[in-house]
């Protein structure tokens, strides 16, 4: 008679990359808006979106709402990496320069402090240089504030 | 030979009003949300949206990026009502309650604070109730930081 | 044989001034910045407080983190006035003008939304001006999030 | 005759470390508040404090503001350290752990980013550990906003 299989311990990686998977398999918004996950890891996410047409405001600029919303992406995809249903509490947004159509923007996320069920997770998002030589410009700041629901991320789950 | 005409001095009410309709006449991406001007006056305005099923994320609720721009769509009016060119420095946002597929919302913006260039403006985006008798129920507060640049509001005016 | 007293059934204008007291007669902090409670209702708080000498940072004006410091207790006497201890989750501040040494400052706290054991509240500091007939002018806006603990206030509560 | 002493060139670790000097030589809410300037660099800052007997709320707690007044002045060290008088647009602070009398607190504050003469600062405010072998922990969350007013730092500058 065979042994049961023996459960398979995932790696942090590992659970950060099904939890992401999981979690972006459902999201029509982050799909209807373009935005591209380019990486992740533990408490990590990098996300990446071009301003359409479409995402521009009256002045000429991209809607500082909607950009606010590419980092919103890569804060959930980074507060979720852990395996548990995690939700936003709220997100703090300073606007550092204009971003303008056809702009190719970048999201970087990274945990900064979690106690309990809270989180703190702050995000950059920069504009991609023309040249491959220099380095992306900062845009916009968010910081994310999260609250992990204690529940396992898995197909299915909501909150 | 005719006089010249004297120049018409507007009513605040009337800049407001004129404010909006040059600002919103180029924002494709208040219109590609489906968002609505119900009310606008000096400091002030009314906007509401029906959450879409492309504004879901992947736990099966609203988006919380993209609600915050209809509570950013609702800043940009009221603080640009008082005729002069104003961005946004940044906003905060809490999330109080979840916000569904088919909600109708709707952002309430007013002028909190002004000082020199700086202004502090308050929105709350409530869900209407399904009876008519029912108050609102609020779901996210969002307060938002503008800044003036000092240039009157006219067709064709950019930053 | 005398009855048992019927508990009394406090109005909630006396819930919110048996907390401010049994909050305020513990806080030293409060006491030893000079702060004096004008006002208190429920979801509502005044609190006045005159800066010091010693309340003066490095280029001549009131230290910006110390005058946060009384919105956040009118911020407390507000959160706590529905006779549950109420903890701070955060707070945002934005700095509208200078505030020098003399001033005579009021902040006024009110409840914005509420929704479970969250919520929000705004304080906006005021100086008071030097004539009796002239406004109060606003130099800070406060918003505080809070969060209930769901425990009574009574002599003796702790955090 | 002898020539005209060259103007000697600051480096910038020689500017942050003037820049501090000078301002914290006038700064009586820093010393009244009995924090220490452990370090500084360019956008960069170490500022220690013990939590003291009157700094205790109602609740037996440290008080929330006051505490945020260390990470105020471990920003306004950190924002001011290029040599420009620079000055507070804001703040937003989170609460994640209880500090408590008696507490070693350390704030580290570093430039997150620059753009023009706005800048984003990020705090973290840890409690030491009794055990020297053990890590501090993050107890709040602080994230500044600055604004450089453009004028050289020298003694006796304001704002």
């Amino acid at each position: 008679m065979p042994e049961p299989a023996e459960p398979v311990e995932e790696t942090p990686q590992q659970v950060a990359e099904r939890s992401a998977q999981v979690m972006l398999a459902g999201d029509r918004a982050t799909a209807a808006m373009g935005m591209v996950l380019d990486d992740v890891g533990p408490g990590y996410a990098v996300v990446s979106m071009t301003v359409r047409p479409d995402m521009v405001n009256g002045w000429g600029a991209a809607h500082g709402g909607l950009m606010s919303a590419l980092g919103d992406t890569a804060f959930a995809v980074a507060c979720n990496s852990f395996g548990e249903v995690t939700v936003a509490a709220g997100f703090d947004v300073t606007f550092l320069a204009p971003v303008r159509e056809g702009d190719d923007l970048v999201a970087t996320a990274r945990l900064r402090s979690r106690s309990g069920r809270s989180g703190v997770y702050d995000v950059t998002i920069a504009r991609r240089a023309d040249a491959p030589d220099r380095e992306p410009t900062p845009v916009i700041e968010f910081r994310g504030r999260s609250r992990s629901l204690g529940r396992p991320i898995e197909p299915g789950a909501t909150h």
